[in-house]
């Protein structure tokens, strides 16, 4: 059976183990401020092309969005994201759950669009009398890439950078899956951007590459307060924090992390070509390591009895969009194997 | 310079290692519900000698705290424990983040004690004209071993256990030290006691052998409502929740995690022995792995030149209580070396 | 200057202020326990027809709807409600500081359609893959007047009972204006019919005749556990309980609530007459004591110099959606004044 | 029955339920921002000596404590308190509900003493390894009079505001009983001086002759940020926010609020000096409307015959502390008639 239902489903990049492996008994402090961690948080500031950069680990998307998220706003504040925002639909109201409320804006194939932040705000502040019954905006949350695999521009993120500023809001960026926009050759967007652009963003390590483990990265040293004891307070602290920060030292030794990415992103390329070229339609144009392609359902059933891809939804009654996700795990011959068995299933109508 | 500050200074076990690296590359279902978590449950449920236990990992000890207590207590209640209780003091305000007080009474070498509670408990309960005004005590909360490394024995947690019975509260014992309570050879209790004797535990892995991680067990299947959802909204679903299954399904694989601990003690029982020739006095009579040793200040900033300890606390204006924990990775020839640096300083006095 | 602009802009109806200073130098016990109270749940539950019913008092809307939605909620729920839902947009987060997300569907006129709300909920139960990473709808949240002043007809509240019933979901109705719905002659919706398909309503007094309180009705006597406690633990226990209760007891005698609500549902209808003898159009067709106006922007801008309105949304750039208020306290002689002032602007087009 | 069991047990002062009656029908804007509140806040900066200070209105005290505690901390703080507080022990746990643990340090006589204070804060910013795993004092808590009736001194309010400053902490005062300890001739502390003391306190209403209602005060205007949105989103904002501040506009016209609460300390002094004509010993010695008397268990019932106090605590197996109160509503004759009742039971002994 092949795997292409996400991009978590195997375990580490084998240098990360090899790394954990060599530093295994060397005694070091606790609570991620041992020489590991460290060392991985000087290369990362490096990769930022941000020196004073602060940066934090954690251990999961849902964990480090929390965090984030309730540190930077204050208590009568809720945060605006796309509707189709991860954190507002597929994180269990862990945002609510630290009392802040999601407001959703509409989104464009997972994209914010800094027209519509705009007038949002501009409504919003414009209400003298009803907005202090209101939650008030504190914070703006994209995601990149978003959960269409879809990237903003460097330009589409300077125009809601301005937006942010504007109304003096901190921009937050969810890069759960980052290494594989940064690794896209028609992206233009690089870290040091994202340093320049943000207030605040994730660079993702479970799905590229680790074992566990997230990089939240507050640019120009501007961490909320008593960060590490907000962490604590809300189960994020590890004991052995040198478990993420060795993974991360890894991952940004050596460009290891855009590398294993790009390898993602050609096989997806190169399935990309083969859905089309099997007159496939993909049911959205998206760069990165997801691929959402719409089936009749007679063909979804037959394609899963030899291969695990994603449900995403329905389409109409006879058709469904699925989803197939290469990895920096998917080798030639897994992503070959994958052609070959779409084409013995032949043209797709 | 030797190391006896922690039993969290180094990374894992090299068997949980040798088994991360065995099975990284096959492909497995994420959040948990992968193949070795779920052998590794079935493991500690025969190891806890309970068929229908429901069992779940977390990746730290305050993580596993607060959504134990939060998910089993309703909104008007509190957690009883000890004014020592890791949950009161070094947690972050964890507990009351997620909403509920620490409702605390006198400790006893770490121990909460059965005729306190049932005191406390009395008086709550008959008092009909305030009680409604107050926090209602909603469950009970003990660490095994203590944050003293003293343990119950399973006359005293029957008692708990029968008060707690008494007036239907759940009985909640954190055991982020578990192993090493389990590998003491003057301690009469079991996992299977403690599947009997609660209604929820955690074995700790981090401070035992894991490089993160801790099991949840819920005995007789016990779960709080929707518990995987309130995980996920507390932010500790794992994707590759295979991370720390892995780990202790090799912890619990031959008896792994009691013999490694067994080590532990060995050890702290050699060190006890040594300080003790010495001329040292011991601030608590403790089995376990962590040894609490009353020196001079002299001595202290003498031996702080050669090996790493824990300032625990002051005794009086000469005299400091500092702490030695030997841990699984503790080995005979580094045992010994703290033992020769100790005879270098001669008598205690 | 005529004021039209809301129903709380006035003190109590005078038959409450006469019964607070009748009562005010009986002492009475704290907390609600008092005589006054206990008299005005007689009656709230005679007029229900439901004796085993629980009343509670509270000050005001927001805080009797975070009370009942958090102690109705377990931590992984949320409650559904109409977009529109004062919940969800007028209360500055209120339920999300509790920790629960609000579940958003689509409005009609204000309301829910069970119809939508069944296809929500079959689609949420039967992912069974996605669902535990999303929040769980919990209960199910409707106001009656709604925010647009329509109503639901008896028919329509027992499908959506029935919904509800068929996922073992509470049903909450927000009843802030009720006192005008119960008055309305179109409407076939009785207390006894909202305390048998109802899980817990309100019967709101600030808006409805009363200086401040809201009853919140648990029928069949299913308050959530500790109810008090947890009124106290949000701030929301009145030393002097009687404050509100006197009040309702007064309200609830000799049918003094739905009377008075009475005479606010004459003068509404004689106003839309008006309106539309007029030549205005009425945005949405209520029946309730809140009149929405469709203007032109110079007419309102007219109007805005004799009398307070409330601006509701813009219709399009020469039009405004502009809302008039009828009260308790809106005697003939007032309405004939705003109808007199309406005459002398002439048609509206 | 004679009722001395709190100062609560009345409606409200009677020239504010007249005040309340002459303004009834005034329209006037909702939610606090009327002409009544306005000039009950004018009244209040007036009497504070503070032209800049922020006032606002809440129903009760929880409330109000719950309201500035949870606005003024940082999510990471918590709030330091005597043990005794008001908001440790009596309100059900509202301050952790709202995610922040109550910080308790010992109290004599229920005071926080400013040397105390200063080792706690000393010890805590000291541990710098740590601190950082515990919840962080954010401001400090005390009330006036104090649940013991008793009273700081200006010097002592001075010494622990010194302390507050040199850590930068915020000091708020609990006044539910303030006008009692105003009235007190003993006190050398007035209004100017807490405006000038403290960051924050509460004027309470609710048992100084209001129906309902507590003041809060912000000197020199330092609200927490957006405060309204705050108290909206904690269910605080009254539609009808002139409810209370007619009957603080009343209370602070012509000195109504100090010169009501002297006649209850005047009736106290006088019950005082009965008890200890009649050989009973006060529990503590307290100036304000709080009288703590020492009795036998025999004697306690047979006064529990004629009089209504409150049970305190048990002082040994044969005797108990029992508490009388005195209000604005106690009268010269109600005051004698406990006199009568004492005298016709005999000495104490």
């Amino acid at each position: 059976m092949l795997s292409f239902e996400c991009d978590y489903n195997v375990g580490a990049h084998p240098a990360l183990l090899a790394r954990l492996a060599e530093t295994n008994l060397i005694p070091a402090v606790g609570y991620g401020f041992d020489e590991f961690s460290d060392s991985a948080k000087a290369k990362i500031r490096a990769a930022c092309a941000d020196p004073a950069a602060d940066v934090w680990f954690a251990v999961g998307g849902t964990q480090v969005n929390l965090l984030a998220i309730s540190s930077m706003l204050r208590p009568f504040e809720g945060v605006v994201s796309a509707v189709t925002g991860h954190i507002n639909g597929h994180e269990a109201g862990a945002i609510e759950y630290t009392g802040h409320k999601v407001l959703t804006l509409p989104h464009h194939d997972g994209k914010l669009r800094a027209d519509e932040l705009t007038a949002y705000l501009e409504g919003f502040f414009a209400d003298k009398e009803g907005a202090p019954h209101m939650v008030q905006p504190g914070m703006v949350y994209i995601t990149h890439p978003t959960e269409y695999g879809t990237l903003y521009t460097k330009k589409e993120l300077a125009e809601i950078r301005a937006v942010c500023g504007r109304f003096s809001l901190p921009l937050y960026l969810d890069g759960a899956r980052l290494g594989y926009a940064l690794a896209c050759p028609s992206s233009d967007v690089t870290l040091p951007d994202l340093a320049a652009l943000t207030d605040a963003f994730t660079i993702g390590g479970t799905k590229c590459g680790a074992l566990i483990g997230e990089a939240l990265v507050f640019p120009r040293g501007k961490s909320p307060a008593a960060f590490f004891t907000q962490m604590k307070q809300r189960g994020a602290v590890l004991a052995k924090g040198r478990a993420v920060g060795v993974q991360f030292d890894a991952l940004f030794t050596d460009g290891l992390y855009e590398r294993i990415a790009a390898g993602a992103i050609e096989k997806a390329e190169k399935l990309r070509a083969a859905f089309l070229r099997l007159g496939y339609r993909l049911h959205i144009d998206a760069p990165t390591n997801q691929i959402f392609v719409l089936v009749s359902n007679e063909r979804m059933e037959a394609l899963a009895q030899s291969v695990r891809f994603t449900w995403w939804e329905k389409a109409d009654e006879g058709h469904s969009v699925i989803r197939f996700v290469t990895s920096w795990a998917t080798t030639d011959e897994i992503a070959d194997a994958l052609i070959s068995l779409l084409e013995s299933h032949g043209q797709a109508v």
